[in-house]
């Protein structure tokens, strides 16, 4: 094994690049995943953008599917050769917000490094790929409290079939999960990206038995079928809201979940419930969100607001993979392309412009 | 028994009067209540100041202390005479939203009385008592529903230990229980009205055992000690964000309460809040949120945000009343001021400015 | 319409016949249902044999379908000749109990009626039709709490098809529900009769994505299989414990549902769950359990045992139809055969003795 | 620092002696403790009986109090110096269990160990201190996974204000957490020990407001007044049940807290509950138990059992410490006495036969 791999990183706002680095060093609690396939994030493209600064020369990438390389003296349980997913988000389970219930949110990683300058930035700090430390869209990935995040695949399920895992599929159903869904109710699901489609499929298995789609792009409504929509609305077509409203005969609807991350949707989302509803909210923000009187009911309306990082560890990685190896739910759908490592930058242009009915691309080293 | 009372009644906005009304008849549901003892409620002067609309000519108040004077042919379990009380919102628990899990946010009312032209209006339909029928402030009260609502007064416990329970210590009490509170809990209360007391006093009950009360009134934040807060914050004199940021050694808290109903407190609850921290909100806003985006952590962090509607019924009231007969609670530095049901305009001038450290005012007719 | 109507009423231990009992006056709570179909439980067997103790005279059965014939005077929103149905348990949700979150166990119609004479007989209070009051199985019934209870039946719906409604899939899917099910969980369910069969389906509508179906009967397991069951377990030939311990890798099962009412299967549907798992109960006792020592890991384990009377009630109605309405679930393979109501002595003997495959007989007047 | 120390070991059914051990190693993900201040719990005393199994040579105890002298290499934030504690459960937060929300019941450290010959075993894996490692009534003790583990006591608070949180006031509090209890609710505690006691407070500290603490000895009950009780049940002068009944007016209790451990007290707080009620169980029992079919309404009663492990972990005993230095409780009067840890048979001798009011004794290295 040589000394050095291929990563794709970033240089500066525009530029992610192909360039030559060190395999890192193993330390006790680390594992070095050999990495076989990746995908690139709506996330990585606003990192491309500047939009969301990273520092320059870190790799890009956080949704891995790999081949154990080499564990760390103080790991047990695997082995070198197994075949392994890891979350997105590779939370410490040992810190205080883990074992606080959100372990998404752990900063005390930030805080030793001594970059959280504010508050608001430890609340993503459970997110270390490509953001804290090198990522995913190269030959080999460090992953850290490997104990608590490497997950086993299971024997017969293709790369391909996990790889939403790490990422889409755990934000997506935590959306569902969020939504305090009972059996019998009615869901609409604002934005149907492969996100917004995970939540789709997660209402549905969660019992949701009315579930609404909304988006704007035919295709995508067509797939929201596929996982699990029963109605399905193009709001360049139809008012949503009253749409909503027709449809549960002035009822509203029990829970709405938000996958896109802008004003319109999130409170389009509060507009569509019930008094005593849920509003649960994937969406990334990029400024300050208003919530409309009346939607709010003045704040008497018994309503609940709902937020979320994606879900990482190895158990939660375990329990997704065990849903798509029972076959209630095939995520093929979603993986429209495939590239070579090699050919990341073409694969950026075609992912950001959203060209050719794009929705996830496989990165194969 | 003559067949006219008296009653305060809303005439037109800047005028709640006396007049004589009829006794209201007694249906098969009903119970008719003499009132001993109501009191004003912040909503009472929204509505006299013409802020929130209601009918010219509707009897106002929604907190009854009285007794059974007369039950409807279907009610059974009550002898007239006893002492009862019953919640500031008197919900049909036959209705879908009751058996829904949301009692108080029952809009059949509305709908079949035709007056239910949105949406956000039947948020609120639960609030029957000076809102949508006549209230309490009154020599009579005709309770709907009564057999889900009358609340008997526990022996030994006088009209003034209980006023509090129908509204004040209700919702209050409800902004504890809506912040998801474990023992050991950092918990901000902002606001010291008489909600946010009961909200101060409600979070001692449940386990938190760091209660930061904020208010810019000394004698407010004095009185907030005696309901349980363990520091008090005086906004007039310190930067409350920073401060709590202080308190907790950069963790932020566990939950924060919002008893106000402005954009400045709710704003400023979410930013002393920890990721994946509750923001229990229990003001009236009258306009548009705004929700900041590093405080939201872009819609990352995990947060809650959780409103509501005080909940009423008997188990309710029971409940409340037992908390008060235990001994657990005094509410009795509440009740600042007393005035005759004759004397109503007065005592609407004297609350409504906030003299002489008034907090809440019995009224006897 | 004459004012005599045909009913099956108990007799005494062995004998329940048909017999001419007058039409029931409508009060003004009450509405007074037209029969179009109804079914036998397995209670109804426990009370022909004399097992369960009711009044001589009582006319039997829980389970309605129906017109409405006749509402009374404080009774809104329905019209009569609606088709509807109405729970099995048809709580007074104006009690405490139903206002303190269990609906189905009010007592204070048992103690008005001065019929609780112990604590255990009060927890099934909720348990009108059949046991305290005449029930279903004639041409006409009085249902009490009709404002709560009376819930419209969708359009397009077949009586058969919401037939098993009121209880059995009340009752099968809150088994599911007690069962603390989370997206990914292994489930077991212990026997296939009718409400396990709907606790099966109820399993797979919350996420569980390996449910293991036991019973003895290889008909009903296959019928398992189309209410959403992954693996059929046949306990006359295999150690059912065993064999879940072996499918999950020596884990164990997240949650056990007990369908029967046996400590055979009580004692294994302990003994099949992972520490930290819930055994969610159904089933109806005749005798004292044993909770085995080491499945219950000493009382270390951090088990949770929930057990559960048929939720009733409106709304739960209204969501159970809906799921039928949804297309997501199929009932059609319960009503295995049909008997006009003067012929269900011979509808007791076929089901009591469970000949011919028989799962439910729809009862038709 | 000398490479030998003094520990109690278990040398044989009946013999627990002082001797010296080499002081351990510390492995990267270790810390090496010296303890201050520990104590004897039951179950040592069940260990020392031969009624609980351990390896002979094992040092016994799990309740630490101490200064750290070692930190492994890859545990951070902590400093040498600081005074800690651990929880009596040092959970392995990186396991499934973990992840899963049952971190007490972790069973991948036995079955590495190939310890794991059954299920049941494995329930109570994660305790580990005085079980299947080395534990800390000795004068340094090993704590593993100790990132997630160690709990820094806060400036002000001595060794015995803190010695009940390892173990008695986190399992008693974790009954009262098991609870369900919502504020005005009346618990029942079923016997008085130090983890009775510890309940008592818990479902004071919860909201309970009819709290009955229930015990045959009456110095037990005096104090169990101090911890938060408002009715004290003396079972050797009263029938429980019917007592329990008579002050609930014949409601039953909301929840009952079993704290001893036996047949009597499980039968007992299942009899008292109310329908829809919650027992609550800590107690290590000894054999089969017995559900009582009349206080189990049949299965029909909508009641909820549960039972807890201890929980640990750096952010449990933050709590606790922090509940502490709250002022809130005071639990200085659990600790009747103190001894040497050279003299700690005389202190065995002592607890064993509950002579001379003791509670728990303050072990001191």
């Amino acid at each position: 094994m040589s000394s050095m791999m291929k990563a794709a990183v970033f240089i500066a706002p525009g530029r992610i690049e192909i360039a030559e680095k060190p395999i890192p060093d193993v330390g006790p609690n680390d594992a070095l995943i050999r990495i076989t396939t990746t995908t690139i994030c709506g996330t990585d493209v606003h990192i491309l953008k500047g939009e969301y600064p990273v520092a320059p020369g870190l790799t890009i990438g956080h949704e891995p599917v790999g081949i154990i390389e080499k564990l760390g003296s103080a790991v047990s349980g695997y082995q070198e050769g197994q075949r392994v997913i890891a979350g997105a988000i590779c939370p410490n389970f040992n810190s205080y917000a883990a074992q606080d219930g959100v372990a998404s949110q752990d900063g005390s990683y930030l805080i030793a490094a001594g970059r959280c300058g504010c508050h608001g930035y430890k609340a993503t700090a459970g997110w270390r790929f490509g953001n804290l430390i090198d990522g995913t869209q190269a030959e080999y990935v460090l992953v850290p409290d490997a104990q608590a995040n490497l997950a086993p695949i299971p024997d017969g399920l293709t790369d391909e079939q996990v790889l939403m895992c790490p990422d889409i599929m755990s934000t997506g159903f935590k959306g569902a999960e969020n939504a305090n869904i009972r059996i019998g109710d009615t869901v609409v699901v604002f934005a149907q990206g492969p996100i917004g489609l995970c939540a789709t499929a997660g209402a549905r298995l969660l019992g949701a038995t009315t579930i609404i789609a909304v988006d704007g792009n035919a295709h995508r409504l067509g797939i929201s079928r596929q996982m699990g929509a029963d109605i399905t609305l193009n709001f360049t077509q139809c008012d949503v809201v009253e749409e909503v409203m027709k449809l549960t005969g002035g009822r509203g609807a029990d829970a709405a979940i938000e996958a896109l991350g802008t004003q319109h949707t999130f409170a389009s989302a509060l507009q569509v419930l019930k008094p005593g509803g849920t509003l649960s909210s994937l969406g990334v923000y990029s400024s300050d969100l208003t919530i409309p009187l009346g939607a709010f009911a003045a704040g008497l309306g018994d309503h609940k607001i709902n937020t979320a990082l994606c879900p990482g560890g190895k158990e939660r990685m375990r329990r997704l993979m065990g849903v798509i190896a029972s076959g209630r739910l095939d995520l093929g759908a979603l993986v429209t392309h495939h590239y070579a490592l090699d050919d990341i930058e073409a694969a950026y242009d075609l992912f950001a412009h959203q060209r050719d009915g794009v929705l996830k691309i496989a990165i194969r080293p």
